[in-house]
């Protein structure tokens, strides 16, 4: 099945006339256009192979593989296009949107094939870059389906291009099925369009080596009719064997039903309190009316997966405990399935499979929340697009509550709610920010995985961690407060870290009297709108207020001056002793420094034109 | 006199081995770099002249000329540089500064000299730019000189260099006195550097024919002692002949005193107020304490020209009133010398030579203040790096003192005192912003012209001219208050337009009810710190409240909220009839749409190092 190259006519194209390399931007650069081609032909695909895949699309159509150089700052990728098409784009946008994305483009004229680097512009009309940054390194044809590879700098400095982080990126793909004159014709508005969210720039973590006693267990939804609806939450109870005894998960994977790779969009596993002895057994929508309220105390988060994401491996030196006596039996499977096609019909049991071990090793992992208290005190007016709350986990937290010689952070899941748009945690120390812990300017609620850190960030006593998220609520007319409800915001960070400790929640709030104050003056400014009265709850009192300027930059205001009410608590309802009510802010004199961005020096001219694609054609014998 | 051209050794060096091309980074770069010293040798300086001169370091050591390429967004620059030195530099950055400046490299290891485009680090450093975007287009020797040819596009889209606009740049430039071994073993801070302040993109309005009548009447300072401080503003009194008639100011320019250009920073022709019949005369410094008071009542603008500006020529359809009755015959002449080296006995008579006519034309120029009314209720908190304030001319009163035609903007002199940092007017129309009438992002206090508009702005009844300053007040430890004084602040842009109206100021404050309010509310927040009795001015209450962040933060939201009362002056102190308080901010829902930067598509592949210069010798025959 190993394909062998030979040159071939072009990809399913009327009226091949390949070889001839020719622009339509004029002689002069047609010239320059072959040997570049000829130069691109000759240069050997890249000897890694493609460790990370995902399909684009539901149907299956366009599937990415690619691979990361951290030393040349370059991603390759591999876009695999079934069937005959006319063309094809694919790109990186801030959310996932059609307009001002950054694109590659494939499309013919009806007589050849170009390649272009292009963007598009607020109303998705295409345009080619005046820097070529996408350079095509090969287009091969296997049997019906093309295979295009090409390869991209992590930053470019084209102002036109996405510049690629290690956050989430939101992918974007077309098909055009039918010629395009000219790539200036091209309108994204009328293609068959989508998106996908992918961490690219997974880290580079070497693979811990599993001992030889690992044992797995596979959490897995069982034969589920997937809902053709676009999103189902669907939700499964399950539970460890009786006296299973204490074991350590060293490592998780996800096990995705053949077929519905497209379908799964992400999976969780969550443990259930220890305080309940036993859960009702339940297997449907998370959102049905059946599902008993108590399965609300599975919140307990022992695995995540999303898109995308790899083998989950547990720093050598720990591992999470799990089993035995002192954790609940009980386990809640979540599956996130995302079917905007409304497929029908589709079975699936896709789950995790959990790698452990009965050799517990030196560390236990565990999990600290960071960000905000779910309290109604902490809102966000509607109407803004970019509104930034901020929790703490003050230096007298961390004084009062981490080990002499500190914590080790491995990973990170951020978490909102429906409004949430970027989240970020910093670590600072002495009054200046350190280190980014984690950070996720297009985050999006929709993709929650757990994400090793490039570097492990040890947090020592008298630390502070700041967990700011940026919400958009252009769509709502109500002020958004804190909450558990899905039409309420949530700002969190659970890390991931080494030696577990008691502390198992290091959030704030702004404090209530200060709150109070505010309405007072809102009051003052207005006519007496806002009820300050004793029997009026915050959340009343938010939706009391004359959302005008002031009365939102105030808020602002208020958020980033009053004092604080600290929850450093071992588990949500025990705090550790102390006053921790109107806690000054921390203040913050210096922001973590970030390095300029390394502007690649361009190994080729880019081109004026977009060039003419010459495919190769691999026989599958 | 015309030089020819002949190959010779490098310029001042001990070693000439300039013809072997070798970069200092290794033979492949080199070779590519023959190629491309040869082609930039062969190629021809462009035919037109440098219609712009100034002289760089006030010993005259540098002189700038350059030209600009509207269409092809290209400046032309001719350095010229005396005496042997073994080494410049030249560049711009944000504020004057050497650090984080975008410059052009001269140098010489002592055996070849090199060129380079370069920038510096916050620390004053020297690195080379990725890309090369300043093109050395000839090095030529003249006796004892160096003449620099290159250019540069207005916009390189390289995050290192500077985006030259049409506002204020601030050059910067230094003078090498030793060899260096590579450019990263220089750094700034131990050369000989200075800055120059200049507008490079003067707009190209077409020069309109002077008539037959045309006189002219020289302002001149008599014949001055310069004063051997860095900073003097001298101040002189004149008149006019008794029963000098009416006639137009058409034109008026520059005279600068021979062998000055370098200390005559900027100068200004004031007309005094009708209102007094008679102003003493005055010649000396403008701060001297012998200065009559009654001299600050001449404030009425009539000619500003600041370094490297041009004459100032009016619309061919309009001219500036100048004598007969109605009008002061006393005139104040202020002359900005700028003597940092405290050159001692220096004389001048520079001044300003204004051209008129008694033919008049058809319609009068008047000059109309925008911006901030002169009052304490607008200030500025301590320590804020980018404070802005904002004034309008609201639609009711352009509704009510406009002519049904509108009138038409021509030019345009911006004015804070001493920490303003930027200034922009703009206008908005049904509620959108439509035109920026004039802007500078580097605005410096110092450098104050009358700027001609690249498209005149035609303001209509109904129209809203918005005018915003951003302050930066780090250096103060106590709020900074809106005045007169040279320590209070100004928001103002004296716009040239015609017809002349009735309508002389159009500005606006904060509403005083509200900023009471105001102070109300910081007392809740804090302890009652400020006095709100009725006794205590307005500069007392701003000197008493604490500058946290929330009473910083507040005072934005008021003066972003607040309602304004607006000066809608026929003179300073009368106004057009009608309540004109507690005015509604103007609603504005759209800002300016800004087109994308272009960036050049690079002519030549950017070296990854720098070049070897060959200098070609013209003999002064």
């Amino acid at each position: 099945m190993q394909p062998h190259l030979s040159h071939q006519p072009c990809w399913s194209l009327p009226s091949p006339s390949v070889r001839e390399a020719a622009s339509m931007y004029g002689t002069a650069v047609a010239i320059f256009l072959v040997i570049l081609v000829a130069a691109l032909q000759g240069s050997e695909p890249p000897e890694s192979p493609f460790p990370y895949h995902i399909p684009l699309d539901p149907e299956g159509t366009l599937e990415l593989s690619w691979n990361v150089s951290y030393d040349q700052e370059i991603i390759h990728f591999q876009l695999q296009v079934q069937g005959p098409r006319a063309g094809v784009l694919f790109g990186m946008s801030d959310r996932g949107e059609m307009e001002n994305a950054d694109l590659v483009m494939l499309w013919t004229d009806g007589d050849r094939t170009y390649f272009a680097d292009a963007w598009s512009d607020q109303k998705g009309q295409i345009h080619l870059d005046t820097h070529q940054d996408y350079q095509l390194l090969q287009a091969q044809r296997v049997s019906n389906s093309l295979s295009l590879l090409f390869k991209r700098p992590f930053v470019t400095c084209d102002p036109k291009d996405y510049v690629i982080e290690d956050d989430t990126v939101h992918l974007v793909y077309g098909i055009l099925e039918e010629p395009f004159q000219s790539l200036e014709a091209i309108n994204t508005s009328g293609l068959h369009t989508g998106l996908q969210q992918v961490q690219l720039l997974k880290p580079e973590v070497s693979t811990p080596a599993m001992p030889a006693d690992v044992q797995t267990m596979d959490i897995r939804a069982p034969d589920v009719l997937i809902p053709s609806t676009e999103t189902t939450y669907w939700c499964y109870i399950t539970e460890l064997p009786l006296h299973f005894p204490r074991h350590h998960i060293i490592m998780y994977e996800a096990i995705v039903t053949e077929g519905n790779e497209a379908l799964v969009h992400h999976m969780e596993v969550f443990q259930c309190t220890n305080e309940s002895e036993a859960f009702p057994m339940f297997n449907g929508p998370c959102d049905s009316k059946m599902k008993p309220d108590r399965l609300n105390y599975c919140r307990h988060v022992l695995a995540a997966w999303a898109l995308g994401a790899k083998a989950f491996y547990y720093p050598e030196e720990a591992g999470v405990p799990f089993g035995g006596s002192g954790s609940s039996r009980f386990l809640r499977l979540e599956v996130h399935y995302h079917n905007p096609r409304n497929i029908q019909g589709r079975r699936d049991s896709s789950g995790i499979r959990l790698h452990y071990t009965a050799s517990l090793r030196p560390n236990e992992a565990g999990i600290m929340e960071l960000g905000l208290v779910y309290t109604p005190l902490m809102a966000i007016p509607p109407q803004e697009t970019t509104f930034v709350l901020t929790g703490y986990c003050t230096d007298r937290c961390t004084q009062m509550a981490l080990p002499k010689s500190g914590i080790r952070i491995f990973a990170s899941q951020l978490h909102t709610h429906l409004t949430g748009r970027k989240v970020i945690t910093v670590l600072a120390r002495d009054g200046q920010q350190r280190e980014v812990v984690n950070r996720d300017n297009h985050y999006s609620p929709h993709f929650q995985e757990i994400r090793m850190l490039k570097n492990a960030v040890t947090v020592h006593q008298g630390d502070v961690l700041i967990t700011s998220c940026t919400y958009n609520t252009e769509n709502r007319t109500m002020a958004t407060v804190g909450g558990f409800g899905i039409l309420e915001e949530m700002c969190v960070n659970y890390v991931h870290y080494y030696p577990k400790t008691e502390l198992e929640l290091c959030k704030s709030a702004v404090d209530d009297g200060f709150l109070q104050k505010y309405f007072h003056i809102v009051n003052r400014f207005g006519n007496e709108e806002v009820c300050t009265c004793p029997q009026a709850s915050v959340p009343q009192q938010f939706a009391s207020v004359p959302w005008n300027s002031f009365n939102r930059d105030m808020l602002k205001a208020l958020y980033n001056y009053a004092p604080i009410s600290v929850h450093c608590n071992k588990t949500s309802a025990v705090r550790f002793p102390g006053n921790w009510n109107l806690q000054p802010l921390p203040k913050i004199t210096s922001a973590v420094e970030e390095p300029d961005p390394r502007c690649p020096i361009r190994q080729t001219r880019g081109p004026a034109g977009p060039f003419v694609v010459i495919t190769t054609e691999a026989d599958t014998e």
